[in-house]
């Protein structure tokens, strides 16, 4: 991973081209680096700056208001390192905020996880009936219930809050039996034996952590759809559309930012990202 | 339970005798209702007042500066309702913040949960082996292995941080074979079959629920150690050495209030108190 300060080429007043400015890509803790990885192996030569709002996080169980008050904060942080295009990489937050920063921010482009992550569950799926696993602010929100009707009104959604997967993913106890046990539990609500879905999406960027165990609980006939993939996808062609790909054969460069504890979300964002953080390429900053 | 608006008494210019001015417990959640419940059923006559920062629980995964911050904005709040004495009653503020929060408030009564907590571990073990389970925080700030050291230096110390035990807790799963396996998964950690704990201390103010399960899992020899109980008794001391104990024969008032996420708060507080939060006693704060 190379790693480059923006906020360095700012201070020296060196003038990036369009195409050359960052992706900023903000999650509330480590989850959205499932997000950042997507992107960084789809669009291995643009710039991406990361900002985990680890000082605040979880967002999943606050109220909207709350969500909405510390994305924008944070959102017009990563503005401030000039950055092309702002993807929310956080379910919890696109939910609650994604329209809000469109209008606040309308010369950006803004990306959030819920519609692409949407879109893929209804081209996925083979009967139009879509199970839904995310935090309790997603579920409650009904976010994914509201994009999937939008796009396959005759959908049948059912939807289940898989609180206690955050931390364990977190923990990094992945597989064994207690993610098994724990992932069974919130399953079985939504696969009760009758009608089950035949297709279901992880709403929450910690869950494609353990797409294993839960394609092996769900069966091989169920399709897991992971957002971080959708929303990468959907990332490439926005940009595509407003020519603003990076021409740039070079690997780009990867920066990121933490609100608190640097040591424990370089720890635990190296088991969602697949490999050790470079420690000069993270940095502490203060939102509030 | 009954309520009473110390904010309405003091706009009311209500004066209120030394002894009869409220307690202020304070959490970073819903885990410091056990301490609230221990104080509020030893003193039922006292005034209490519980603040939970909801809007940014957990404090237990973050860093020292970031936890005494927020304990200090919170500490400062409730001294506005005229309190008598302040209950730290969180494990992790109370090892960052308690000697800030005593120069700070000089006038005031303060008392934390990790010395009576480590006062009775040292006054329950028969070997002085204690193992000490709490969050991440306040294992790492090695606050308990440090009281227990001042208070008996021969003994020996374990510690092992219990991340997911939080979590699981405000879930409502206390018992069934998930909380089982993760307390197990946890306490293999410290009792490995050779010259194992005599005495448990619950550093952390979530795991009295779990106390079922610890002991099933250390067997019946195991002393289990409640730091909530220990603050409790300690709080009633203070109080009565400096001749502030309410001497009304009425039962005390309770109020509540959140920072965030009211609904939440009072559901899940509801298991920790062991009884329905009352509506009207539950009020939303800002901190920031």
């Amino acid at each position: 991973m190379s790693n480059y300060s923006f906020e360095a080429a700012l201070r020296k007043g060196q003038v990036l081209q369009n195409s050359e400015k960052p992706i900023g890509i903000f999650d509330s803790g480590v989850g959205g680096l499932t997000v950042f990885k997507a992107i960084s192996e789809l669009l291995p030569n643009e710039n991406l700056l990361y900002l985990g709002d680890t000082a605040r996080v979880p967002y999943g169980t606050r109220s909207r208001e709350t969500i909405r008050k510390y994305t924008e904060m944070a959102a017009a942080r990563l503005t401030d390192y000039n950055i092309k295009m702002l993807v929310i990489a956080c379910n919890t937050a696109t939910s609650a905020s994604l329209p809000g920063l469109e209008s606040r921010f309308p010369d950006l482009l803004v990306a959030g996880v819920i519609e692409p992550g949407a879109a893929a569950a209804c081209a996925a799926t083979s009967r139009g009936h879509i199970g839904v696993i995310a935090t309790e602010a997603t579920i409650r929100g009904q976010a994914y219930q509201k994009a999937i009707g939008r796009i396959l009104p005759k959908a049948t959604v059912v939807a289940k809050a898989c609180t206690l997967l955050v931390p364990l993913a977190e923990e990094g106890w992945i597989d064994g039996p207690i993610a098994e046990n724990v992932a069974q539990k919130y399953l079985s609500e939504i696969f009760t034996g009758a009608d089950d879905p035949d297709t279901l999406l992880l709403g929450c960027t910690h869950f494609p952590l353990f797409r294993n165990i839960l394609q092996k609980l769900t069966g091989p006939a169920v399709r897991i759809v992971d957002s971080a993939l959708a929303t990468a996808s959907l990332v490439r062609e926005m940009l595509a559309q407003a020519c603003l790909l990076n021409q740039s054969a070079a690997p780009g460069s990867r920066q990121f930012f933490t609100t608190d504890n640097r040591e424990r979300f370089m720890a635990t964002g190296g088991h969602f990202l697949g490999e050790l953080m470079p420690d000069a390429g993270v940095r502490l900053i203060n939102l509030q």
